[in-house]
């Protein structure tokens, strides 16, 4: 192993340590709003920033090893792909901050009705950033294709707790603005899916440099 | 000028043009919610693929310009931001046709209300929008600094516009549907303005080395 193939095994575990805080973010900032967890929700705004740190760090020793290394194209691509794929899990980071704020207001109000629908968008997009994440570091396009085929899920969820809100909300409005919460809480989750999905383009972009980034499926003949 | 000058004007150029075709989306997004227009709707979604495809273009030239003229320290950092803000501007463009399926959807339903916040939260969203890259291209500290103070603008907007969306559903449960799509509308700009945000603060990063990226507000000693 070259000191360049250390360099670069460093950076994908440093990427990787990101993606598991952003994992845990999420998973917690869910579990925040279902278990009526205000410590909980704090802590995943207080430890946003660690997040941030990394986003910051990963940047750092990209540019270095750029400039230091100059390395060849399959290697520069790879690094500043994962520079590109930081973008996007600090997003994710703020997302889960996002949430961890819905479920402080929440939590001050009566529960509107037990959660079953968000828990298991949640369960998804967490597992789809992990695979997403996975798919980058291995290089492995099949992984990549079924984390893009797992959006459509989460959308359908998505769909489902919005209509089951507006109905509490017609019946009884003095739901309304927790309604209005939960259904923010869900859309928090769905774009949570939508960076996990942004992600693994980039890495079928990066293995086939064929351009199904910003496609809404994959072409049949990949 | 040198061959790599002329190479780092047309990349920014390009930036510049994908963030004017965005700044453009936004605009036309929220006018065809405005004036009910189903055809500019259309066209926002069709069009979507033309920032899509400057995303990888930028990305591609930026990758051959590093390869090829390995540039130093300064442009390399430049050019590497370039990449990371194009994941913005794509989701940005993203909003937008976000913005204009809720268009759609609107427009097949009575009017709510006339709009007013929506389309002043509109205009802060899309000036922070062009300031953020100008002063990316032009490396201007205050006017990146300036793009990071108008967010609160967005937010408190935001909040007032859910505020009177949540009102509306409390007196007359027939509004539900459709004021849960406004609130999204204006969720998807608040998102916008997030975005802005976070170029501004790769912004100051750039010029000034600092992190002030992820922090709720400039530190008073900048």
């Amino acid at each position: 192993m070259t000191v360049f193939d250390e360099e670069l095994q460093h950076l994908k575990e440093k990427l990787l340590r990101m993606g598991s805080l952003v994992e845990d973010a999420i998973k917690n900032s869910v579990l925040s709003v279902v278990e009526r967890d205000n410590d909980l929700a704090r802590r995943i705004i207080d430890d946003d920033r660690l997040i941030n740190t990394l986003d910051v760090e990963i940047d750092e020793e990209s540019i270095r090893l750029i400039a230091l290394r100059q390395p060849k194209a399959g290697d520069l691509r790879f690094i500043t792909m994962a520079m590109k794929i930081t973008t996007d899990l600090e997003r994710m980071g703020d997302l889960a901050v996002n949430i961890a704020e819905r479920a402080l207001e929440l939590n001050q109000e009566p529960i509107l009705k037990p959660y079953i629908d968000i828990p298991r968008m949640r369960e998804i997009a967490q597992g789809m950033t992990r695979d997403a994440l996975d798919a980058f570091v291995r290089k492995d396009k099949k992984l990549a294709m079924d984390v893009i085929m797992r959006d459509d899920e989460v959308d359908e969820l998505k769909h489902s707790v919005l209509q089951e809100l507006a109905f509490f909300m017609v019946q009884d409005p003095t739901t309304v603005t927790r309604a209005m919460k939960v259904s923010f809480v869900a859309q928090y989750l769905e774009r949570v899916a939508d960076h996990a999905t942004n992600i693994a383009e980039m890495v079928i972009y990066l293995i086939e440099g064929k351009i199904i980034r910003h496609m809404a499926m994959p072409p049949e003949n990949m």
